[in-house]
This record gives C-alpha cells, sequence and structure tokens, in this order.
C-alpha cells in the first residue's frame, strides 16, 4: 500500500491542482495527506476581507472548507498555520515538516513548482518541501522516525504554467475520478468562477493526454488530465 | 505485445546506447527492430581505414559486426545504407523511414538526441526519424499500412552527455540482461576501449538509479542503468 | 494605415491562433493578408480521407473554408499549394514569400513559433517566414518592390503550448472581435470539437490578461484572449 | 495621470539604468518615485573609502548625490538606510516597500533583474520588491491604503547584461530626454568614468533601436535608448 | 607555431568581430587564414546597391576591402563566392571547407554564433563551419590531407548579442594591436559609421574584462577587449 | 606564487570533487586551503550514526579523516563547524568567510554548483562563498586585509551532473597527481564504494579530455580528468 503527501502552501491548492491524483490514490486503497502550510487567509480570501471577517474567522471559515473537500477525497488534511503572505521560511517550520514526512513515509509526494512570479508563497513552500524531503533521509537528522527513502516528486500545475516555467511531462488521467474532483472543488464556495475554470483546464489536459497516448489506448472521448513535473528522473525497468 | 524501434545513425550505435532496452524489450516477448541508416563506414570506422580498408569492405564488415550484436540482443536489424558524414536529410530517406514505422507499428521509439556538437550525423538521424514517426501517423501520407498510434519516444546517452544538453529523465534498470549487453559490445572488437568504458557508465547510471530510487526498493548493490530522455510527455495513470 | 501579414503552413492555422488579432486589425481599418503554404491536405484532414476523398478535392475542400474564413474576418488570403506532410523549405518557395512581403508590406506579421514536437511544417513554415523578412529587407535581393523595413513578428499559440517553448509575453485582447473569431472557425466544420477547445482557450487567456492587467482596467468580467511571443524586442517610447 | 516606481538597491543605480525612463514619465506630467533601499555606502563608494571618509559621511555624500539627480529628472526620492553589502531581505524592510506602493499606487514599476553575480544586493532589492508588490496586492495584508492593482514590471539594464541573463525585450527610446540624464549622471562625480560609459551604452542601444524599429519610422541618426525586461506579459490591445 | 582559421559568412565580418584575434595571432607569428564564404553582395552592401552598382562590380568592391583589411592584420583571405542573402547549406561548400580545414589545420577556429534572427546566413556559415570540422577529423572522409584533430571552436560576437543567446565566455585583451584593428576596419569605408561603434564596443568589452580580470593584473586604464563564446569545454592543466 | 581557495559544505567535498585541482596547485608551490562549512556530521555520516556514535564523536572522525586527506594533498584545513543538515545562511558566517578571503587572497576559487536537488547544503554554501566574495572586493567591508582582486570562482563536479544543472567548461588534465587524489580518498574510509566511483569518473572525465584536446597533443592513453564550471567569464590574452 503506497501513501501520498500533499504540501501546499494554502488551503486550497491540492483542490484545484492536485485532487485527482489524490482521488486516483484514495480510491486504490492508498493513504493521502494533506499538509497545508499555512490556510491562505490574508493572500487568498479576499472575498472574506472585504466582507469585513476577522482574521480569526476567516482561518476557521478556510479549515473548514478544505477539510470538507479533503473528505470529499478520501484524504487526510492537516494546517500548520504558519501564516502567510508572506510564508516565511524557517528551521523550525522545515523541522516541522521533516516529522510529517518520518510519520507518512511517502512514496510519493506533490507539491508546488519552484517559480511563480505571482505568489511567492509557492515556490516557498516548495522549497521547504524539498528541503524537508532531503533531511528527513539522513540517519543523523534528529527527529523520530526511520530516515525517509527517496521518494518521487511532482510538480502540480500552477495558475499561469507558462509563466513559471512549467512544462508538463506526465500527463495524468483522472477520468475517474474527476466527478470527486468537481466535488471537492465545490466545497470552496467563495472561488466559484475556478469550478469551471479547472474544469476546462482537466478537459484540455485531457485533450493533450490523448493526442500523446495516441488512438490506440482507445481512452474515451471526453478524457479529464492533470499535468505534472517531475523533479527526480524516473526509475522504471520498462520504458512506455 | 510491444514493439520497439530503434533508429540509429551508424551501425554501432545502438549496442553502447540501447542494448539494454532492446534486450529487456526482447526478453518479455516483444519484438525489436533496429533500423541503422548508415553503417558509419567513413565516420566511425577509422581503425579500418587505417588499416587500409575499401569502403565496401568497411561496410560489411560494420553490417557483419552489428548484425551479430542485434542478435545476440535477439533484434532484427536493418540498414538503409545512406552513406554517412555527413548524413544527408532528404524526402527520400524519411519517406523510406515513413515505411518502417507503418510496417513496425512501434509502441515504443527510441533514437539520438537532437543535439551533438562532435557528430551532426546523431541529431540529423534523430530530426529524420521525429519527422518520420509524425508522418507516419498522417492518414492523408502515402504510403502502405494504418496510420501510426502515437509511440513515446525516448532519446538514448549520447558519447558526452552534459555536452548535448542531456539531462536524464528515465533512468531503465537494465541488471538482468547486462550480461546480454556485455557479449553485444563484444561483437565490435575494433571499439574495444569501449567496452569497458560503456561497462562503467552502466553501473554509474546504476548507482544513480539506486539513489533515485531510495533504498526501500531493495535493489540489488550492483545495479546496471541506462539513461534516457523522454520528448513527449508522459502518459498515465498513476504517479509513480 | 497599417497593414497585417499572417504566414502558416496549414489553411486552418491562422483561424484557431490568430483569428482575433486578424480581426482586431481589419475592424481598425487595416489591412490584413493570410498567406496559406500548403491547404493542409495530407496532415490535417483525417477525416476526408477517412471519408474517400481524393488529393485535389480535399485542396479544394480546404481552400474553400479556409477562404470563408477569412472573408468573415475581413481579410485577403493566398495560398502557394507547396505541399504538406512534409512541408519543404526550399529557395524557390522562400522567394514566393519575399515577393509577398515586398507587395504587402507588413507593418507587422505573424506566424507559427520556431518550436513545436507534435507538427514539423509548423517550425519549416516559420522558419521561410522569418528568412523572406530579412531577405526582403536586402537592397541587394532582387525581387520587385522596395526594400521592407523592420516589421515586429509575433509567434502565435501553437496546439500543445508548452512542449513547444511557448511563454506568452503578449496577451491581446480580442473580447470586442471574439464573435468574428467563433463566426469564423464555424467555417471549418470538419474539426468541430476545436470550435469549444478554442473557445475555452480564449477565455483561459483573457482571464490570464485580467489577471496581469490588474482590477483598474475594468476589464468586463468575460475577456476573451489570444496569446503571443515576440521574436524582436518591442520598440516604444513608453514603458507600460 | 500615471505614477511610476523605481526600486533600487544602491543611491546612484536609478541613474545609469532608468534616468531616460523617469525623465519621460516627468516629462509627459507622471509622478515618478525612486526608492533606494540603501545609499551604497560599502559597496559603491570606493573611492570615498579610500578618502578616510566615516560612514556617516559616505550616506550624507550619497544622499546628497543622488537627491541632486533625482531632481534634475523631477522625480521624488527616498531612502530606506537599510544598509548594503550585503542588503538584508527581512519581513521589516519588505513591509515599509508594501507602504510605499500602497501610498505611489504606481502604474509601473522599475528594479534591477534577478540574477547578478557580480553584485547580490542588486538581486536581493529585485526580490523584496517583487515579493512586496503581491503582498500589496492583497486584501487581507495589513498595510494602510487600498489593495494595489497589477503594474507591470520591467527590469532595467545590470552593468554586465550578458552574465546577468538579461536579454532586453523592451527598447526605450530616450532621445528626447537624453540631455536630463546626462546631467544626472554628472551629479555623481565620484563615478565620472561611468559618465561616458553609458552614453556609449544609450547610443548602442539606440542603435538597436533603430533597427529594430527599421527605417520608416524616420528615427534620428543619433537616437537614444534604454533597454528593459519585462517580468509578465504585456497587455494589450493592439500588437505593434 | 599555430594558425588560426576563421570562417565567416561575408566579406566583413572577421573585421569587426574578430580583428584583434586575428592580430593576435600574427602578431606571434601563427598563421592566420580568413575564409569568407561570400562577399556580402546582396545583404550587406545596400549603399552600393542604392548607388547603382553592378553584382560584379559590388563583389568587387568588397573583395578588394576585405583583402586590404586582412593584409592589415597580417592575414591570408579567401572566398568561396557561394551566394549570399541566402547563403544556401550544400554538400559541394561543405566539402570545400573540408578541404581548407585540412590545408591549414588550425590550432584555433572561429565562427559565427549559431542563432541570429537578424541574419539567417551567420547561423549558416556556422552550422557549415562546425560540420565540416568534423568532417574533417574522420580518416574515411575522402578529401587530401590528415585527419584533423581537434581545434577548439570560439563564436565570436554578433551585433545584437542578447538576441543571438550570445554570453560571453571568454574575454579578449586586444589591447596592444587594437591600432590594427582600428586600421583594419578603416578598410571598410562603406560601413564607416560602425567604425565608432565597434570601437566602443571594444572599450565597454575591455571594462567588463577588466573588471573579471580584478585589479591585481595592473591592466591600462585604457583596455580594450573582444568577447568569445567556447563551444567545446576548455581543456588545460591550470584552473586560472 | 598564487592560492588556491576551496569552500566546501562538508568534509570530504573537496576530496571527491577537488582533489586533483589541489594536488596540481600544491605541485607547483601553490598555497591551497581548504575551508568547510561543516564536518558533514549530520547529512553524510550515515555509517557512523548507525554504529551509535555521538554527535560530537562523529564531527571529531570527519575532522581527523578530512584532514588526513587535505595532508596527502599538501593543503591546509579549516573548519567552521556551522552545522549542517540543513547548513543555515547567516550574515555572521559569511562574514567568517570574508575574512577568510582577506586572509588568503586567492587568485582562483572552488566552490560548489548553484543547483543540486539532491543536497541543499552545497547551493547554500556555493551562495555563501559567491557572497563573501564580493563582500570581501568592497574597500567599504568592515574586516581586516586589503580588499579582494576577483579571482575566478570554478564549480567543481556534483554527484549527478546533468541533474544540477552541470556542464562542463573545463576539463582539467589531473594525470600527474592522481595518485594522490586516489590516497586521499582513501583517508576516507567510511565511504569506500567511492573510491572506485570517482576513480571510474576521473576516467571518463580524461576521455572526455583527450577526445576536445584532439590527437595532436600526445596525452597518455589513460589520461585522468576532473571537470569544472566557470562563473565568470575567462580573461585571457590568448584564445587557445
Amino acid at each position: 500500500m503506497g501513501s501520498l503527501l500533499v504540501i501546499s502552501a494554502h488551503a486550497g491548492d491540492f483542490v484545484w491542482r492536485a485532487a485527482g491524483a489524490i482521488a486516483l490514490a484514495t480510491s486504490r486503497g492508498d493513504r493521502a495527506k494533506v499538509l497545508c502550510l499555512t490556510f491562505g487567509e490574508r493572500g487568498e480570501s479576499a472575498k472574506a476581507w472585504r466582507e469585513g471577517g476577522t482574521l480569526e474567522e476567516i482561518k476557521q471559515l478556510r479549515r473548514t472548507e478544505a477539510a470538507a473537500a479533503a473528505g470529499v477525497l478520501g484524504a487526510e488534511i492537516e494546517f500548520l498555520d504558519a501564516g502567510d503572505y508572506p510564508l516565511l521560511e524557517s528551521p523550525a517550520l522545515v523541522d516541522r515538516i521533516v516529522r510529517v514526512y518520518r510519520e507518512v513515509d511517502p512514496s510519493v509526494v506533490l507539491t508546488h513548482p519552484l517559480a511563480d512570479p505571482y505568489n511567492q508563497d509557492h515556490p516557498a513552500a516548495a522549497r521547504m518541501a524539498l528541503l524537508a524531503r532531503v533531511l528527513a533521509q539522513a540517519a543523523g537528522y534528529d527527529a523520530p522516525g526511520e530516515p525517509l527513502g527517496a521518494p518521487p516528486v511532482f510538480f502540480f500545475e500552477p495558475h499561469q504554467p507558462e509563466q513559471c516555467d512549467f512544462k508538463p511531462d506526465v500527463l495524468l488521467d483522472i477520468t475517474p475520478v474527476f466527478g470527486a474532483k468537481r466535488k471537492a472543488m465545490e466545497c470552496l464556495p467563495a472561488q466559484q468562477h475556478m469550478w469551471d475554470y479547472y474544469t476546462d483546464l482537466a478537459r484540455r489536459r485531457g485533450v493533450q493526454l490523448k493526442r500523446n497516448a495516441g488512438p490506440n489506448l482507445g481512452l474515451p472521448h471526453t478524457t479529464m488530465g492533470e499535468a505534472y513535473m517531475r523533479l527526480y528522473p524516473q526509475v522504471t525497468d520498462t520504458l512506455s
């Protein structure tokens, strides 16, 4: 049984960008855990601020919504409440992430890409996710649990991929679980305009997936996809 | 049952760079076909020229050796005898390659990377291999057989990878068939210094493969590897 | 009064990728001319081939449809019938393009990007379009008309932008003419699945356009966009 | 009426690299504000140190000179006195920059490029300028004023452009204001060798500007230019 | 005694871009040979065409001027008269270049960089220069003389370096021979505006050279430089 | 007499990656100093941790071994004991490095490349080494000694070069001192598997060195090499 660890800067990121991968994992019986470094309370809650919410109310709102989305996907979720906009990198925060790695022992890791000129919290989260992964591998790092193996890392798709040097090298077929992804998106009512935007994106990535797969695979007319980039080379015993 | 098509500029390239992938394919029962555009009679036969061979003798020698190596790997081999140094790109040669695609209907394609400042025949072969693949996909292209699907393309490793913008994104475990690769290399006696060079390289790629796989996979101490780059995104229903 | 020259490999490319820019130009009173190097008779007419059309019938069909689309956009259209799949580069074809440059004297040029691993005709068209532009600038080049100035060149968006190193650096607001673009797309019935695909894309580029423009510009909720890349630096007397 | 915000690491940077853009803005009636994070007191005042100045004297000297140069250009200037060599990034300093953004509400932002192997203060200033811009956009960020729009960001030219991955994508015609730029440079007597160096550079960029504009624009023989790079895509309703 | 081979597209290129390297070589007693593939009769002789020269007159003029410049630098010069704008790549032309390599047996090769969006003859010349070098190395290539060694290749500086992906990695001190370079430039009266332009460039590259050399080398106040890029790694027994 | 400064993250790095360059320097009579920011006590001592060593014991062990290796190479060694995994960047640590620069006044600097997805301590060390170098150049930086010149910086080879954007641009012939490198490696018994790995690498880099040098140099059959990348352009008065 595998386990999937998703590390994101804000509470909603995992839904738009990786809900398909999460639902595929849990539908196979794998464990999936989402680690949100912040609630996105300052940077991604414009509507709530305009409506006059307090900081605590907004955090609570985001927590509730994200937890509901995780529930739809069959995933655990944990919030580190590290404060966003800016998300500050620190040894203490990295250490908390190391401990999550050691506890979850993931077979696959998902996080943000390393460049995003529209949102510096995203690369900050990615840098900490990657640093913590390497620290967790060291026998000499002082944290509970066994040294981590070498789980592959995939970057999920940012909002403006070309501006973030995001060149998809994996197209994941999420057709069987797209219904769950849509439901998870609908747990985030403040960003309703994103529901269709990311449905369109899944359809577009699906078209590209079919074109790269070729007609012989017999994929359905409406194939839905998510795009990823690998950080490390793929290890395999079969080219395909 | 799959089929592997390897398109290379010269007669020996497939041995040093892809013998592991070929032997893995044939050991699984897949068909493997090697298409050599030339014999490497001018550019890669310095020893034979120094010993006074004629052009025809050298071609025959290279053909015999390469055929023996293919035999060890269980692969078919075909020579287009297009002339090397320089390998000239032409519509007629591309058309011949299209026909091979249509006949073999490969599930996987291997060829040279697109940059090589030490040998322009290599990128010329790669450009033709890629052009022919796309032409073979077109219903309107006038050649026997059905339109090709969209087989993935992998670039195999050049002699000086960093100078050829070769960044491995797939590490292939060839441990079970490395013996066959070594035997195939030994079919090419004029390049004996390469036997150890490419054995060392397989060991180095194996070390990297183990490091990227992590200790949990339980790979053997001496894992042997080959490195590849994908041209197109991987299509999959599982991240791993 | 300006003039826009669009140089594309196949008959349909200008519709999906640049119809908005064309319609904006003609709605301002500029001349717009589309130069199709081929009809896309082999590479982009799979449906017609499956239905048993002859080469000439398919060319005629594509010509009729593309001419209708150009008509909707208010643009002239010319076909060089150079043969596609593969589109072969030749001095004679380049010379014909030079003559079009000299005749149109464009103030802006649009063409394909220089990389496309899915369709080598596209970069071939782009290379010839760029070469012809530079030849047309030379006083010593033997063709009728005055030496060309230095019109800026924009690459329009390919089907899989990230795989073609396409990083948008201009987002063009095509909202006022999107209706015309949709009508032009509907002139190409064989590719009906593309109508919605490129409508979605226009919406996505519109969302990005609004995000890069900021809220202060007061752009409408549904802004439609097309993405372009510049080949040469922008020349301006105002940063904005 | 627009407003231009120039954020630089040291007191002199805005003169060599962006005086033309500033003078163009103020000559159009726009507001222009220069924000110097430091005086360049340690890293860019070698002559004053060799002459035995104290830290405070050198800061005062740089302040006086830079203020004079800003005066010539019609710009406001503010110094944050954050300490240079090294310029340390901190949340407190970023917060101060956010407040400047909210107060100025710029329509255009200029800063250093993100790479400079000769001076790490420059990319540090750029990173903070970009982070502060994104923070200032957030409704939830706790600072006076309205959330910022999305002003475009331009990187100005570093001393050794090719070593800083600086590829000009905007060439700005500063011919009408070059006299003011020269006068502003002459306010910095300690770096007299730079006056001619940056006059030459303006001439060189002017030659390139003319070549990219073409002969039809009728630019004067001695066109003077400044080079910039965009961080975000250009938003426009006209390709030109 | 070494030998320098300079391969350029047009008759004047070697003067603006490499005269310093040539003069340094000949002043050391090395042989230097300039190989001009064309006279630049169409693409770089706008003034002569405007004055009504015939093709033959213009070729003769360019030949005379370039020969004079080579004479000033102490270099041999040969013209292949292959026709410019466009310079067409062909096996026959490459073969002629191979024979020059075999005859000269250069210890160093200079040519154009591989990208130039303003002049496609330049990369065409470079591609042929590089292909011919590799062919000349092959024992099996049928041309007089001994197989070539592996002379390093340097790309000289194009007119708009940043637009040609030209990142200098060698700064050559040409101070002692700059007088000869200026005289060689003055042999080309039709391009008088270039004399100062390339004098300024030499001064700018000299300033950068001094900055990269550091103050300890005691270089003169007015150091003059030329910039180059290496194609292949430097081979050395000392890091410096 | 020159001086070489090697700045590395952990105690063993200089042996695997730069022992050849160090031994060449000392064999010429140059001073060589190795500055280890940490002992690699947590990240690179897995064996010792598994055997139950304490932190202090492990540090002491690494210090002893590294000092022995430095002794074999004729180099001084200093440990800053800054703590590894993670190596934290701080102004205080950078200041200590500045002081070493001012004291050693190196003519050449070696350090890690700036990217390494397997070990973030390596780029952290490199960033500090580069920042300290620039600070040490400033007359206004408050530390004993004279302002530093501009010593060239070379990045040594990481464990998985292609994954670290490491493209060798200098191949250093270490044949005469390879015996010393091997002995230095053998001072690190816990990493015995590295001895052969880096001997193989030296042989591979030697083969490439010979291929880039060409046959005319008469290099011995078994040439051993180390690969480096330059950060700054080479300054020279001879192309070779």
